[in-house]
């Protein structure tokens, strides 16, 4: 199997300034293409520990992806290793990218320093992937196997994330032309509102019975709910990918409304698709929120999406009792009788701001985030969400709620009651059965 | 210096399923201390993975901590190696921890497995750290200089960041009674509004007069602004900290009102010292909030600091013109004149959701966070934001209103335009000049 290794390189990660996703990202590409991460190491900006933990990670792996020590002020440091580890005899212009430089600093009327100048200049030994998001290109070094005992290929990349991820693409299909890598195709199913224990089971059958180049990973998250990634190995033999199709069926067929989407889509994301949109449908379906507990978060998850004004019209975060009673219209009656905190609140809500924002969908959300403020009845991770419809021909409402129960951070509680509303909303249109 | 190292262990980190957040929160605790943290490291479940770089770190470093690996599933690899490395001859149980994982399982009523019970056994050459948080206690191993060349200290601590964070304060104490630390102390200025470049050119002559036992440390955050943290190093010496104080005091002075708090203060979490409070005032003043291009997130902000009830009473996320319009009562002819994008029509929904929400104060974001749906005129990143406050004595609206102008993806453009809007809350509140 074709081994990594990712090395971060500066200070602010070491001293904990800035919290490494980069690595993150790298790992989950390469696995994606079959290719294990032996190791993810971050290292300071010091050439001693730059050419020794390099050195190593070379020696004992195909792939070396660093990320980070790239920055102008710096350069010298983590050019001169490459340089020195790839045998360089020079620095040269990279014309490709000191033409993007140049007509960055143009466009913003920036004086080129010397520092910036210096940026585009790369060691002899590397071939240039342009970084069409910043100013330092990524290098690649393909070193022969007479170097560190077999063919390794080195691909220094800027550090700023979205630099990172932006030339990442070009970076894996260089890697696909220069190993031999088995084919690998992945298929995710994403599921909602069955835990991982239970799932397991419910699917344990059908898991065994998956042939051994078929595998199946659990990626369980607070927000997308439980992921299911079937890769698909030797994916070059077409036949596979059939049988991988077919066992991606009989898995919709044993899980039913638990699925939401597949791929990258999460919960939020699936709106346009839930929502009816013209030109199929002869009007846009409308979305709004009415919050509590959540405060403004799951407003944020559905505008976190662009192009969300097609279908969301806004929301109303009632975390007062007043605002509910005002703006949303709850009843002075229901939270007297039962509470803020109760199925009839959130309906009421639901309801509420569905017809205050003239939508045709509405969610709400009222409950205890914590860390503090709970009772025995009453306690911390509590909550009440509701979804409402209201028909364009008759005008009557239809509005469900359910009932959440956790036990996790403020944080993390409402991470899970604004999903778990989301989903509530999917079942509601899809008129599965409550 | 004390030197450390930092060694997570599981596979859910090199696949890049989860980010690995631990370590930077680990960092900066040790950092706090003086001791500098040579290198994080990410490794598989991989018994000689494990065992050949725990031996490297603990042969580099002074210190070495590792989170993961301990879960009830596999912590036979983890514990074994460590074992091993220290020169165990059996496990025992650790009678502290097996109170706490005991009461555990009987609060929640489930049955004790075999590899539940095996969570509080720990070889005998360690101490435990309780983890009053989960099952997996921290093993502290102190190694004499004869295992590795010098004396080294290592910490075993659970996977789980809310575990390994709440434990982490004992690992710290029990490290500053294992080493001669220098004693350090640290004192962090939050600033918002000056851009970093600006505010170091401003602080410069200040900076380049500190003793050279006071070191100052940039900290520039989308959310928090630039955070200035001075570290007073040999803080056994009190008149040091004298010194430090009147820096700060200096630095207050130079930087006026750029200041808005210290230490691990936010724009948001000094909401409660910013707005007058019984008992000092007669009256609890309140907050609201009206949102369109942010979505949601400002009031998430304000909302994640636990007891904001006190003050905030919600929001109105008003993604249309039309919730614009009805909920937050701004007149049709500024949106038709202006725009929705605009200061009138920013300052109009500050009044708006003052008056709709009854509160004291008022905060507005309309703009287009991108990546689609700029003009030449009106391009992405292009935000109003506005702030207002009623009188309760003559019910007059005071308002004021900013234009931002950024060029970030959709998520930071949404971090910068809430954060700015908190901002200009506090000048309003504060009373700065316009």
């Amino acid at each position: 199997m074709t081994k990594a290794s990712i090395c971060t390189i500066g200070d602010e990660i070491l001293i904990g300034q800035i919290i490494d996703t980069n690595s993150a990202y790298i790992a989950r590409e390469l696995n994606k293409l079959g290719i294990q991460v032996r190791y993810i190491l971050s290292i300071g900006d010091n050439k001693d520990e730059i050419m020794s933990n390099l050195t190593k990670c070379l020696q004992e792996s195909d792939i070396v992806i660093t990320t980070g020590g790239l920055g102008p002020t710096r350069d010298d440091i983590t050019k001169d290793c490459l340089a020195q580890l790839s045998g360089a005899g020079k620095l040269i212009d990279s014309q490709e990218q000191w033409a993007i430089n140049k007509a960055f600093f143009e466009r913003r009327g920036i004086e080129v320093l010397d520092i910036n100048r210096a940026q585009s200049y790369v060691p002899d030994t590397c071939r240039v992937i342009p970084n069409r998001l910043g100013s330092a290109p990524v290098m690649e070094f393909i070193l022969p196997a007479g170097k560190f005992g077999h063919k390794t290929a080195l691909y220094a990349m800027p550090g700023v994330p979205f630099e990172a991820i932006g030339a990442l693409p070009d970076v894996m299909a260089s890697i696909k032309k220069e190993f031999d890598l088995e084919e690998i195709v992945h298929k995710t199913v994403l599921t909602y509102g069955i835990p991982e224990s239970v799932l397991a089971k419910r699917i344990e059958k059908w898991e065994n019975a998956l042939p051994e180049w078929l595998k199946l990973a659990y990626l369980p998250s607070a927000i997308l709910g439980v992921r299911l990634r079937l890769s698909c190995y030797g994916a070059s033999d077409h036949t596979r990918i059939k049988v991988m199709d077919e066992r991606i069926e009989e898995l919709y067929s044993i899980l039913g409304n638990a699925v939401y989407g597949t791929g990258e889509e999460s919960l939020q994301s699936i709106l346009p698709r839930l929502l009816k949109c013209p030109p199929e449908a002869a009007y846009q379906e409308t979305l709004s929120v009415a919050e509590s507990c959540t405060g403004g978060y799951l407003s944020h998850l559905i505008t976190s999406v662009p192009g969300c004004s097609a279908y969301y019209k806004g929301s109303v975060t009632s975390y007062s009792n007043e605002v509910k009673i005002n703006i949303l219209g709850v009843p002075t009656e229901i939270i007297a009788q039962y509470g803020a905190v109760s199925a009839q609140c959130a309906e009421a809500m639901a309801k509420g701001v569905l017809t205050a924002l003239d939508t045709d969908y509405g969610i709400a959300t009222t409950g205890i985030a914590g860390p503090d403020g709970g009772t025995k009845e009453k306690p911390v991770g509590l909550c009440w969400i509701a979804a409402a419809h209201r028909s364009r021909t008759t005008g009557d409402i239809e509005v469900v709620s359910k009932q959440l129960n956790y036990s996790s951070t403020r944080e993390i509680n409402i991470e899970r009651f604004a999903s778990n509303a989301l989903n509530l909303l999917r079942q509601l249109v899809e008129q599965q059965l409550f």
